[in-house]
C-alpha cells in the first residue's frame, strides 16, 4: 500500500467527478460550492456529529441516507454558512438545492447529501446555492485538480487544503482511495465543523462500507482533539464507485491469497484518514506544536481515550505546551480527574526519550533538556497506567494567545 | 441573617484562634503558614477533592478525621508548596507536621488537620513547616487581624484574600460563622487548589456538619468553574466550636419557634460559602468578565450542572466572551454536545433582557445593544431548556489571553 500526501501525486480513484465554483456565500468571494459525483449504485456510508444540535444539512442527509439505503449518487457542500439553529426554512433550504442538483444529474433528490460549514444561525441563501448548480455540473472532471478544487472550496478557517491518498493492488487490479477534509478547531469562530470526503472505486456494499468506516474513524477522526468542542455538523461520508472491479469480500466467503481485499482495504482507508486527521491536529487554531500523546497500559480503548481526552482538553495543560513548560504535575492530575480510577502510584510519565515522573512521583530529569524537547514543533509524551496492556495514539495541540485571538475576535 | 464580605467588619465566630507566620517556604518570603485552632472537643466535617491523585494532606486528614471521629483541635496549612506526588516521603513529611504541633498544643497527632498548596511534585521542607510551629502557637489570637492573617498566609496566584462572615440571632444568643478561602484557578501555574476554611461558634455533632457542609457545598463551590481543571488538593474544612452555646437540633427533635437554628444555620452557612465562591470566581486567572449562567426549565439539578459546565468548560464559548461577542450558536452547541437529551427546538437564550435564539434558531436583537452589555464586568446568560422546572445558578469567567500568560509562563 501506498500513501501520498497533499503535496503529492494523487492515487486518484475511478468512477467520481469533481468541481468546485464561486457562489457568493463565503464574504471572501472564494469558491465556496463543491459538487462530488458517484456513478449510478455507487455505495455510501456516513457518520454524523453526535452532538444533539444538528444542522439541517446532517439531518436531511440522514433521512436520505434511510431512503436510498447506502446509495448516493451525489454530494453538494456549501462553506460560509452552516445552515444551523435556522430552524424548519432550513430544512427546506437543504432539500432544495438537493432537488435543483437531482434535476441537473436526472436523479432522484434522495440520492443527494447535502453538506454545509460556516457561520451558525444565519439563513442560508438557497437562490446562490441553486444558482451554482448548472456551473458545477458543468465543470465536474475526474482529475486531480478538479478534486484539490473541491478540497479548497469547502475550506473555512483552515489555513491549508487537507488530503491523502492510497492506493493498493488486489491481484492485478488497482484499488485507489482518495479523501478530503476541511476543519481547524472543532468549531470555528462562529463557523463550524469538521468535514470528511472519502472516495473509492472499490465495490462494496453499504454495510460493509458501514463497517470498514467506523473502525477507521474510531481510531483516526476520534482520537484527535483541537479545543475539545463537537461541531453540529461534523460529517464523514465514504463513497464506493465499484469501478476497480475488486470486490470486498462478503461476510462468509472463505478468505484466500487471492481475496485478501478487506483487510489492504481497511489498512489503505485507515491511512488515509489518520493522514487527514493529523492534517486537522497540525492546522489547529493557532497551534504551535502537535502533541502526539501515547497512553499506554491501559485495560481498554475506551478507558485510553477518556484519559488521553482529560489530557488534551486540560486548559492548564494546553497552556503549558504553549509555553514549552516542562510541567508534568498537571498531566498527573488530568490522569486522576479523568474518572478512570487509576492507581497513581503506578503511573510513570515520558517527555519524549526522558522520564519525568515515576510511580506518581518526580523523577530527576534534565530540565533544559526537557524545555529544548518541547520547544520542537512535533513531540511524543507518553503515560504509562500500570493497569493492562492496551495502548492508544491520541494527537492533539496547545492552547496559544493566537486561538484566544482567533475565537475572541469581534469586529464592532 | 447578615453577611458581611472581605471588606466589611468580620462577624467573628467564638472559641477559635488564629495565626500566620513566614516558614521561607513561599518564593516570594510571603507569610506561608497559617494555624487556626478550635477549642479540646470542638466538632469538624469535611469535603475533600474527587481527583484521584490527591496529596499527602488530603490522605493524611481523612486518615485523620477517621480516627477522631470527626473531632478537630487545628489545622495547619502551608502554601508554595502542594505536597503531591510526593510518595511515601511526603506523607511522613505531613505526620511530622501534625506531630510537631500536637506536642505544642499538647494534643494527640490524629486531632490535627494538615493542608498544603503550592507546586506538585517537589518534596516539602518538612524542617521549615516544623520550624514555624512555635512562631504561629505563640501568636494565635482571637480577632478578626489573625483571621485575615491566616487568609493571607493560604494565598499563592491569588490576587485577592478571601472572606466571608455572617451572624444570626437564635432567641437571645448569637451564632457566627467565618470563612476564608484561596483559589482563583482550579490548578494553578504549578500550584494547586482551592482550599476552604469555615469556622462557627454553633454547637453541633460532626454528622450534622457533614450533611449541612454538603448541602452548602453542592450549591455553591460545587456551581463555579475558572478552567474545568480539578484540583488535588482541594478541601472544605467546616469546624464547630460550641461556645456560641447554641445547639444545631438533632435529627428528630420537635420543630418550633426557639429551635429554628438548622434553618438559620444552613441559611447562613449557604450565604458564606457563595460569598466565597463568588470571589473565586471574581479572581479566576486573567478573568476579565464574571459570568452568570441561569439554567432555567431543566429536569433536574443534575442535568443543569452537566449543561452549565459543557457551557462554562467550552473554550469557544469562553473566548467568545473574552471578546465581548454575543455568540449564541456557540453556546447551543455546548447545550448539544452536553450529553443531555435536549430538544433543540425548545431551546431559548437570552443575554441579559435581550432574547438572542428563540426555539433553537435566531431570533432578532440589537447587535450593538448585546455587544455593549457584554462589555460589562458581571452580566447574566439564561438558558430555557423547555424540559422541566428545575434552575441553577452556575459562576463562570472569561478566557483571555491573561490566562494563556499566566499558565503558559514559564523561564528558561
Amino acid at each position: 500500500m501506498n500513501l501520498h500526501g497533499p503535496d503529492e501525486p494523487v492515487f486518484l480513484p475511478q468512477g467520481f467527478l469533481w468541481s468546485a465554483t464561486k457562489a457568493g456565500i463565503k464574504a471572501s468571494g472564494r469558491p465556496d460550492v463543491a459538487l462530488a459525483e458517484a456513478p449510478l449504485g455507487a455505495a455510501a456510508a456516513a457518520m454524523f456529529t453526535r452532538n444533539r444540535v444538528v444542522a439541517a444539512p446532517v439531518e436531511v442527509g440522514r433521512a436520505n441516507l434511510r431512503k436510498n439505503h447506502g446509495h448516493v449518487r451525489a454530494v453538494l457542500v456549501n462553506a460560509g454558512n452552516a445552515n444551523c439553529a435556522t430552524g424548519a426554512p432550513g430544512l427546506a433550504v437543504a432539500r432544495q438545492s438537493c432537488a435543483a442538483l437531482a434535476v441537473a444529474l436526472e436523479a432522484a433528490p434522495h440520492f443527494i447529501i447535502p453538506s454545509s460549514t460556516g457561520i451558525i444561525g444565519v439563513p442560508l441563501p438557497v437562490e446562490k446555492l441553486v444558482a451554482a448548480v448548472p456551473s458545477v455540473v458543468e465543470s465536474r472532471a475526474n482529475t486531480a485538480e478538479a478534486l484539490k478544487s473541491f478540497a479548497t472550496a469547502i475550506m473555512t478557517t483552515d489555513t491549508r487544503m487537507k488530503l491523502a491518498s492510497a492506493e493498493f493492488s488486489v491481484g492485478k487490479k488497482t484499488v485507489r482511495i482518495a479523501g478530503v477534509c476541511k476543519g481547524s478547531g472543532m468549531i470555528h469562530p462562529n463557523m463550524a465543523t469538521m468535514l470528511v470526503y472519502l472516495f473509492t472505486d472499490l465495490d462494496a456494499e453499504p454495510k460493509e462500507l458501514q463497517s470498514a468506516l467506523k473502525t477507521a474513524v474510531d481510531t483516526t477522526f476520534n482520537v484527535i482533539s483541537v479545543d475539545g468542542d463537537t461541531s453540529t455538523n461534523d460529517t464523514v461520508l465514504l463513497l464506493a464507485s465499484g469501478t476497480s472491479k475488486v470486490k470486498l469480500a462478503a461476510a462468509g466467503v472463505a478468505n484466500n491469497a487471492a481475496n485478501n481485499a478487506p483487510k489492504k482495504f481497511d489498512e489503505a482507508l485507515h491511512a488515509v484518514c489518520a493522514s487527514l486527521a493529523e492534517q486537522v491536529v497540525r492546522d489547529g487554531e493557532g497551534a504551535k506544536h502537535l502533541v502526539r500523546l501515547q497512553i499506554k497500559q491501559a485495560k481498554s480503548l475506551n478507558e485510553a481515550r477518556t484519559i488521553a481526552r482529560s489530557i488534551a482538553n486540560s486548559p492548564l495543560v494546553k497552556t503549558a505546551w504553549a509555553g514549552c513548560d516542562p510541567n508534568w504535575g498537571r498531566i498527573l492530575s488530568s490522569v486522576g480527574k479523568s474518572g478512570v480510577a487509576v492507581n497513581p502510584s503506578k503511573i510513570n510519565i515520558f517527555f519524549g526519550p526522558q522520564q519525568l515522573c515515576k510511580n506518581g512521583t518526580a523523577h530527576p530529569f534534565d530540565e533544559r533538556l526537557a524545555h529544548e524537547y518541547l520547544k520542537q514543533p512535533e513531540y511524543e509524551i507518553s503515560v504509562e497506567l500500570g493497569r493492562g496492556c492496551i495502548s492508544l495514539e491520541f494527537l492533539t495541540c496547545d492552547l496559544t494567545h493566537e486561538y484566544v485571538s482567533i475565537n475572541a475576535d469581534y469586529s464592532t
